[in-house]
């Protein structure tokens, strides 16, 4: 079992994103290799905040006014009040000097981690790879691969 | 460490449901040996839409007029809106000529995936193997043999 | 692939605080050492009902009217209604003879389970070790810590 780590972002929430990331980027600072698999609403924190122009299905576009993007508007898992708990928690974060989602991100792919996103994930809510933020993903695969980089892990992670 | 994977599925929401299934189907697809225990909320995704007529506490049948079973009416984790969600999610899936989660179990159950029900759950909430879709579950187990197949697996989620 | 299992416990649901404590105590009573990393939510677990005295910024104490610890007040994850739900399922667990998340917390310490405290969010939540239950927690650490646990286990799971 070689020194590999590997998460499902499942999840869009602020603090999980957070969570995943926060042990994303330690695991690979500490030379572990790092894959993160963004799917379903996980893909919300790595798309842009405004989708992109492309066709798309009207179930697509009702979907979307209520399933947006963007790293700097994720909702809390708890406590959301309609954004006010994540703008507490990211003053908090700020005050305590911790990166936001959007550094956190940034420095996870500066590291070397892995990016993937899901094609069954995309297809459904009929997001291209130009609606993710630019230089972010390594790879749009599906659940095959993403299950190949995990067999070979020792630690694996559904978040 | 065997060619093997174990999911926990603890939530009874819709897309987890599809979430899991799919890894489950596909690495079964891949000659992974596949095991899903399916525990609390998760349960209800193997349960007959109407719950048996055995005797069960006051308790129990409250909490069942809460709880209810049935692959075909699971909520959304997100943006549900009594059903709103996951009937558009169901659509769109439709259109991509994507399974359903009914589709998903048969699949993952053809294709030998074993599916272990959680007796400790069975228990609280009142379950019978009756209340079980005909012929879907494998075993009625406990957590001490989840973690058998947990220590011999390569991948474990928690879903 | 040592013996091991971690459980990163980033939930503060009821129900998943049950699920992931009966996972540890069994898997620890068959010998498999365990380690439980409370992270986020799942440090209300560990916290004792009253937080104390100790100086705290104005947010931390605004954010504390909220997140409110207290193994015998967390909410579930599902049906919550103010509470009604939790009191509901621990009626039920307690008919059937089941441990509640007290007990369970204090079978896991005596089998010997390691319970470590997240760190870097004790400090975004202004926690002090003192806040825990006394004799609970065994180390208060970052991710890394955690990660070297992890890296050893055959069985990692993220609740």
């Amino acid at each position: 079992m070689a020194d590999k780590m590997t998460l499902i972002m499942f999840s869009g929430d602020f603090d999980k994103a957070v969570a995943g990331l926060t042990m994303a980027t330690t695991a690979q600072a500490m030379e572990t290799e790092v894959t993160i698999f963004f799917t379903f609403w996980g893909l919300n924190i790595v798309r842009k905040r405004k989708t992109g122009k492309a066709k798309r299905l009207f179930l697509q576009k009702l979907f979307s006014l209520l399933n947006k993007g963007g790293a700097g508007r994720l909702p809390l898992s708890r406590f959301n009040f309609c954004g006010l708990g994540p703008f507490m928690m990211k003053l908090l974060m700020k005050k305590k000097n911790m990166s936001d989602v959007e550094k956190l991100l940034q420095t996870a792919r500066d590291l070397g981690v892995k990016f993937q996103a899901c094609t069954t994930s995309m297809e459904v809510m009929g997001l291209k790879e130009s609606d993710f933020i630019d230089g972010l993903i390594t790879e749009c695969v599906g659940a095959a691969t993403y299950l190949k980089y995990a067999k070979e892990s020792a630690i694996n992670l559904f978040i």
